[in-house]
């Protein structure tokens, strides 16, 4: 007699196997290589795991992780949205939610409310854990395209105001992180990489 | 002033981006596409989460994530090495070991050990955690394989004795996640995808 709750559990691990395929606007580490979703949960994962010291309030750490490993997962119906698209809004798109419902939905019913739940308090951003987890996903391109000699800011003439803007996300998880990145933000600008 | 522990694990974040291009010989699900260090560590972590009420004994699943985010790592100075590779031994490698020392050595001190500590405590498999952890690194595989058609077992000619030999570590973690394991591998056989 089959595991009902099992099967689901294998159906919604070989579904997000998808998120290897959800190309990122940002590049890999010196590199002209997009990232994938895959790739960019397991980096922002392994951040939370070596950088939960900073956080201004001492984090769930587990939670945290949980948290950026499953971030992208709704990207699967939604795509991925560019942080500096005009055009459309990166966040809680309807769309998202759909997908959420579908995607986490596989799972058995406790395991998919709390995948749901999860999910919408880091959109939200309304807890320590979200607020630390967002400072991740805004740290990791920021490394990235100073690697990249200005990166997706060049590629897609991305100004300052407005990379400030979206990079000061990180100063509400991380005071000491936050610093970190206003001084790369600088650097960027007087090298010339990043237009004021 | 900069803190210095803190330029010591953006280092280390920025190393450890190089496991994105470490290509292992197991396809994406119904693909052709070879699955990269950074997407597998990813996906085992997703399982673990799923998963972990399979374990055998109650385990410390941030300490199971932990374990299977950064248990690859080690392949930036060593190299992938094929689980069927009859010529040189998966486990416990001197290079592995020094690749260890290498790249967890970048991180502040108490945080290295740390790492080391973890990452030899998986390769050994003693504890619950380790067991378990491993058990997600033979299950994605045998997910990966039977949704290609025998995968790398067709490929490379592996059959049955081999990979259940192989398999068998699943057992040792959880005999639930083992019992679903055999019946694919069963299946597997009498699809013809796996030979006697």
């Amino acid at each position: 007699m089959p595991n009902e709750n099992l099967l689901k559990q294998i159906e919604f691990i070989k579904e997000i196997d998808k998120i290897k395929y959800i190309q990122r606007r940002t590049k890999l580490l010196n590199s002209d290589r997009n990232e994938n979703d895959a790739e960019h949960s397991w980096h922002l994962a392994m951040m939370a795991l070596v950088l939960s010291e900073y956080a201004d309030e001492k984090v769930d750490l587990l939670k945290v992780i949980k948290m950026v490993l499953i971030h992208d997962i709704v990207e699967i119906d939604a795509g991925d949205t560019f942080i500096y698209d005009q055009n459309k809004n990166h966040e809680n798109t309807e769309e998202e939610l759909k997908s959420a419902k579908r995607v986490f939905g596989i799972l058995p019913e406790k395991q998919a409310s709390e995948f749901i739940e999860l999910w919408t308090e880091f959109e939200e951003g309304t807890s320590k854990e979200a607020r630390f987890a967002k400072s991740m996903d805004r740290l990791e391109p920021l490394l990235q395209n100073t690697s990249n000699n200005g990166g997706t800011w060049r590629e897609f003439d991305v100004k300052y105001p407005t990379v400030y803007e979206k990079k000061k996300v990180i100063k509400k998880g991380s005071a000491e992180l936050w610093n970190y990145a206003e001084k790369l933000l600088d650097a960027s600008v007087e090298k010339g990489i990043l237009k004021k």
